[in-house]
């Protein structure tokens, strides 16, 4: 099986050979071998090995065992040591390596290769039989912490036991004796548990330890983790198998981690950290605390001036910040690691920035350094990292949009739109949010709730609206009659404050202070750049003038997408919407929505003004109608009351609007269909409001409106003529000249279909992706919360389709939809305006697919921008590649 | 704008034309000239003119009015008379004739060019005064009904009251004067209606009579009518010209229609009446009885023999049945229109093999004469015509499933199903059905509802059953708790018998007597012969061994569909089905499984041991779960009793279960991902039945296991492992050898998109065309009823597309899945199992693509046979013309 394919290679013999195979550590080990930095001998089990752990029911064959047996045996040789001998034996570390560095999965084991021999041989051989014995504890607990996954508490415990037995505080105050003991305790505690004696045979050790890396792979919290950072299944993790080299040798030895740049800030300062006589764990584990890597510089100066060599080596090679593992072993030096160091989003620009001064690398390498995912956390007002630091969480749920929010409780839309009014700063709490709680969510701080995801109505509108929100916090009960909400045993009211943190999904009892966010000089310059790169351009989605501001300062080229609908909601206007939706006559419903055509019209003019002459497009009413209904008894009460209605009457019509399935009902073109009055309204507001702006800004004003759910170019048409007979109308009656143009959503298969016919009748095409990944998939996004953990369980999903558009299935429609569109008119303006439009790796997708541009969320922009550019240096050096 | 084009053609000049440009009147007049036929001179407008009519705002251009002009003249020349002219004035009829006859559109205006100084000229000139102003009257009166498309009433009234002031009963013993006096009162009210004069211009008349032969293209029946029959609305329609012949200028004259043969039997014996003294209409309207044609044979031979030789000339030149009116003018016989008979489907079958048999037409033409869709009628039982005539209908709906059914009224599916086991007949009358009443339905005799269209429930599922259905009887008024149903002003109770008619839409009070269905002697011969030609394989949707046994007798080669939860309603079974869905543990699932297995294995072992060795594909379970639960309190209360559960437990589980948009929920393939124990019992139960068939039958047995909803390869492998694993299992315990398929339905878009994948883990496909047409469309089957009314009345749609298969949008996407699929795996067998199985255009359209097989219910088969060999015939001629 495995014969005729090798699957494990010496870290000498891996020249050529990349991350895919090798995974992001082996990488780095074999170029430190390269580059003659010294690292300890070992090899590495590349990632298709994991793969075939995977396809061989979870077993390593046979013919990987041997390779794994053989590779040992060159160690064994190149070391001069032996693997379970009786003298001079060879002790390894086993670490994982997937491509990217991925927390959740097992770490490292070290030591491995000690038994109840070789412990003896190593206290002999180092005369140090407390060394000896020490390490052999530390593996046994890591053996069975990390390999065998079991919790560390009880081991942790005994020995805590032992230094209060003995009186003493540190580890290193215990001797060989108590250690000796211990080994004792953890070798019983092992048998109790697992049912067997702790494995004597090294090469035992090794294959379990392996194992238990290709395992670790598919653990839940790795799954989570790759999910949450597009990381596919089938890349698999690979493992590297080190011979150990020994910081707690003695005081000539230690132990150290590097950044050669501060991965909090980005400064370009060595921040170094070192432990004499301890082991890595001891670093990570901080039990003991560090010094700096001065230290060195007193006591071994030659090998402080060889790790500062070395740290200039990395970094100068990788032309990037590096995080580095070192071991000191009586006074050599040996690099265990090397990697660009993760840092956050401030340090990223920071550092990108220096290295184009000190001409390391270009802007265009600059640019592709930043992660524009990390940039959400710059642009939003975050808790003080110093004061969160003490606080324990009173609850936790997504991260549904950034952003940190203080307030009082609030449990209803209607309580938090009032107390909002009267300057009062509340927390919109509810088991899950509806469009009818709009309001209540514009007035809140923040968002709340106890049911839903990162898809889920709050989550998807408070994104929209750059709000904060924590959403399917699963422990929070909330009883909306009584006004209480218990987060475990304690109970808060509307008079108690929360806190809460929707870049960690965190809750906090009271007020915490906060950060607020800025644009630094970095990020500024890193934006000019990208700008520089990019050729799709980045528009927003607003509805209000707020939100074309917020914007606009994030650099949106226009606006992409403004839903008519969510102003219908407002307290004024909403009456006469449902007036308009009861109408049984079209002279009544004329009437509506004559009284609501100048609240559009306002919208819409003050829309204009803040996005001067930059493109507005304008989408005429979206949701079904029975949306802008009540549901509960006494609404419909009022309303009929209102209305001058029998409540008989508004029940009956709210009951023949009921749809079995509202999201393929009678909604957005489909209505104006049934009732060209509506759209003849939005027409009439939105010229009147263009030609308004265009006289008061003395410039041109070019409104795109467009429709929404086309599925054939006649309904395309149908409704097209109405708006060019009442757009024609109002520029004639106004005596001015106003260029405005048509175009359709994109969002419904049959028409991506079709585009080539479509496009006849359209001059601009909008993907609404939300919709097409629905209606491509054949499922509806508010339910598929019950089967989609099933999907990522199964991993039939890796990825979920509303957060990266789905490049194989939704995308082939887009692609097709494009090309298709644009044979018919050349110059075929196409954008995308789903949530997808502010997704890194779908703009990716956009821009390969020659889309003009995308539109998203406000606070998105700047990612976009990055991400746009990002892609079009990507294409390119694709493009020079082939 | 006319200037370049000729829209207006005299008949001599029309050689080389088509029915797409004169019609089908107009091609009939234009071919009878070239046989030497003799017709009356004119001139065909043709549908050319139609479309410029609608394109210039509805009304005649000049040019094309001076081309009409231009055209009278030379038939003036030819005829050598006058129009509107002082002596030997041309009168002319005016003839709507589209491409294919169409009810419901302007028919015939007669005697054109009268006025008040022409009538008398005819007077003079034919020396008959009274025919002069008989003839006035006449057209004056079709003029204010059909070209003003105005009632006829009054003046009916007008004719009555002069008949009964004269004291005489028919309309010839009126005189001269009285004709004349009721032109005078004719011309009044048409003043009093209209606003002014009766036109005296013949010009005014004949343009007047153009533009309403083209306006009532659009009138409502006239759409209805086209929706039907699926006529494109931009064919339009033409319009002929023709000078008058008058079959009323006394003895020698008269008039009449011919039929070749009997149109209502096929008998080959010509079928004529001839009214003396007379025009059409007077047939047309029944006033006076008409003679036969043999009639002239006495009286005037030469004409008879005359008459014959040009009915045998027609028949024999067209090779079919012909539909002839003709006219006698004193002695000379003119033809008017000769057309392909309109006939019954028994005519038609009994037509095509009599023709065969004369040698007239060969057998491939003879499968091309007969329309699938008229079949419908000879498989179900019918009321007998007799005794329908004297009958008065209480109520009328839609004639959702064809069937004439007889029983009580029921106003429930338990008291339908209660009745129905006692051996009552009952008719179950609700106002709509939901899947919880099928066993109501199955044990109805029919089902009437008071809502819902062709496409509702109660329609569909009718249809699939083969069970008479009349829908949406809107002015039936049910109150189901007091146990009545108004129709009209009466009130019936369940003691109270109904028939409906499924294939008129009719409801009668009482018994009506039947006619049973049977496929006769020329049925089979053109099946047969169909059969020869067709290459697409015809399987059945049947859930139950009786609907597979009627699908047998039609000529079935397989199941392509078995809904398998159509068995869990059952009484003894939903119990279970329901425990297993309440189930909180896998345990309590697998228990309640356990229980189902037996039903289900029944259930399969009977269906394979009624199609032998056919294939028979079955589905696994479709629709989401809460589908199967209770709405109403009190049998939620009943089953919270019987699952000794809470009520509190039971609402909350139906509340959890309750999905947004259930169409895009948690059912199909999505099920088996979240309960592969489900998919595991019904592999169990089909792998068991089928070994027992196997062995019952000393024949092979092939289950295809079709898995539904599928959208990603990676879900179907993982749901074909399941069933792998355990049809593995159940064959090994067997010791037996049995061969099964596993394939999936493509009825998600983006299965179809990604069919080249999908394809390497399905060996076949069947396309689930309702459900794509949906997800494609965007829209739901049970809201779009709401808004699809306007979108026929806008002509955004002229077809219903889940009647017959859209073509550019949910067909571009079967062609793309067959294609891809193939190219994966080149032997993939591909099928369709929606409704458009059985709809003939949309069989044509599969077999172009490609499909190996459709899958239609039962009473489909034999349509689906004959539209399957009609396309193979399609075709073939086709590729022979390129």
């Amino acid at each position: 099986m495995a014969a005729t394919k090798q699957y494990v290679y010496n870290f000498k013999k891996t020249q050529g050979m990349g991350k895919d195979l090798l995974g992001g550590k082996g990488l780095g080990l074999s170029q430190m071998t390269l580059m003659g930095i010294p690292i300890p001998e070992g090899f590495t089990v590349t990632t298709e090995a994991c793969n075939l752990y995977y396809a061989s029911k979870k077993k390593l064959p046979k013919e990987l065992i041997q390779e794994i047996y053989d590779a040992i045996t060159v160690i064994e040789k190149d070391t001069k040591k032996n693997f379970g001998g009786n003298k001079n034996p060879l002790l390894v570390s086993v670490r994982s390596g997937a491509r990217v560095s991925m927390p959740g999965m097992m770490d490292t084991i070290l030591n491995l290769g000690l038994n109840d021999t070789t412990v003896e041989v190593v206290a002999r051989e180092t005369n140090n039989e407390r060394f000896a014995y020490d390490s052999y504890r530390r593996f046994i607990l890591m053996y069975t912490n990390i390999a065998k996954n079991h919790g560390r508490t009880e081991m942790d415990k005994m020995l805590e036991e032992m230094k209060h037995k003995k009186g003493v505080k540190l580890d290193t105050e215990l001797n060989a004796e108590d250690l000796k003991a211990l080994v004792k305790k953890y070798k019983d505690y092992y048998k109790k548990v697992f049912g067997e004696d702790f494995p004597n045979d090294p090469k035992v050790q090794l294959i379990e330890a392996i194992t238990a890396v290709f395992r670790s792979w598919d653990n839940p919290r790795a799954n989570v983790y790759r999910k949450m950072n597009n990381i596919p299944y089938e890349w698999g993790t690979a493992v590297n198998v080190q011979s150990m080299v020994f910081g707690n040798k003695g005081e000539t030895s230690g132990t150290g981690v590097a950044f050669s740049r501060s991965p909090s800030t980005g400064e370009k300062k060595l921040f170094a950290e070192y432990l004499p006589n301890a082991q890595g764990e001891d670093v990570v584990a901080g039990i003991r605390t560090p010094l700096p890597v001065e230290h060195l510089q007193k006591t071994q100066p030659k090998v402080y001036q060889n790790f500062l060599d070395i740290v200039k080596v990395l970094e100068s090679n990788y032309k990037d910040m590096q995080d580095m593992e070192f071991t000191v072993e009586e006074g050599k030096l040996y690099f265990l690691q090397t990697r660009n160091g993760k840092r956050t989003a401030a340090a990223a620009l920071k550092i990108a920035c220096d290295l184009v001064d000190e001409k390391v690398i270009t802007p265009e390498e600059a640019v592709m350094r930043v992660d524009p995912k990390s940039l959400d956390t710059l642009l939003h007002p975050s808790f003080d990292p110093k004061a969160i630091k003490s606080m324990t969480p009173i609850g936790e749920g997504l991260p549904a949009s950034p952003g940190a929010a203080t307030g009082k409780i609030s449990f209803t839309a209607e309580d938090a739109a009032k107390r909002g009014a009267a300057g009062e700063k509340v927390v919109l709490v509810r088991a899950e949010t509806s469009p009818e709680d709009i309001e209540g969510m514009v007035a809140a701080q923040g968002i709340l709730t106890a049911r839903g995801g990162m898809t889920s109505h709050a989550a998807v509108v408070a994104r929209g609206m750059g709000k904060t929100c924590v959403a399917g916090v699963g422990t929070a009960i909330i009883d909306e009659h009584k006004g209480t909400v218990k987060f475990g045993n304690k109970t808060y009211t509307t008079k108690d404050t929360i806190s809460i943190d929707g870049s960690t999904g965190m809750v906090y009892e009271g007020d915490i202070p906060r950060v607020e966010a800025g644009l630094t000089g970095y990020f500024g310059r890193i934006m000019k750049w990208a700008d520089e790169y990019r050729t799709l351009k980045v528009r927003t989605n607003a509805d209000t003038p707020k939100d074309a501001e917020t914007a606009l300062k994030f650099g949106a080229e226009g606006i992409g997408l403004c839903r008519t609908e969510h102003m219908f909601f407002d307290k004024e206007r909403i009456f006469y919407v449902r007036k308009m939706i009861l109408a049984d006559t079209l002279e009544v419903r004329e009437q509506a929505l004559a009284k609501l055509l100048p609240f559009q019209q306002k919208d819409f003019y003050e829309l204009f003004m803040a996005m001067k002459d930059l493109n507005v497009t304008i989408r005429l009413l979206d949701p079904p109608l029975h949306e802008f209904l009540p549901q509960e008894e006494d609404k419909i009460k009022e309303l009929a009351t209102e209305l001058k209605m029998s409540v008989a009457q508004v029940k009956a019509r709210i009951d023949y609007l009921h749809e079995f399935n509202p999201m393929m009902g009678h909604r957005g073109v489909r209505l104006d269909v049934s009732y060209p009055e509506i759209g003849r309204m939005q027409t009439r507001a939105i010229i009147r409001a263009a030609l308004d702006a265009q006289t008061k800004l003395g410039k041109k004003v070019v409104p795109e409106i467009m429709i929404p759910l086309v599925l054939d170019v006649k309904e395309l048409k149908f409704v097209k003529e109405i708006i060019e007979q009442t757009a024609q109308e109002e520029i004639a009656a106004s005596g001015q000249k106003l260029t405005y143009q048509v175009g359709t959503m994109i969002e419904i298969p049959r028409a991506a279909l079709l585009a080539e016919s479509v496009a006849t009748e359209a001059t601009f095409f909008s993907f609404g992706t939300n919709d097409l990944t629905q209606m491509t998939y054949g499922f509806s996004r508010d339910d598929a919360g019950k089967f989609l953990p099933d999907y990522y369980k199964t991993k039939i999903f890796e990825q979920d389709p509303f957060q990266t558009v789905d490049q194989n299935g939704v995308g082939k429609l887009i692609k097709m939809a494009v090309q298709d569109g644009r044979k018919t008119r050349p110059d075929l303006k196409v954008g995308i305006c789903g949530e997808h439009g502010g997704d890194p790796l779908s703009i990716e997708f956009f821009h390969n697919a020659g889309l003009n541009y995308v539109s998203c969320s406000p606070f998105r922009v700047p990612v976009a921008r990055l991400a746009a550019a990002q892609a079009a240096i990507k294409a390119k050096r694709a493009t020079k590649k082939a």
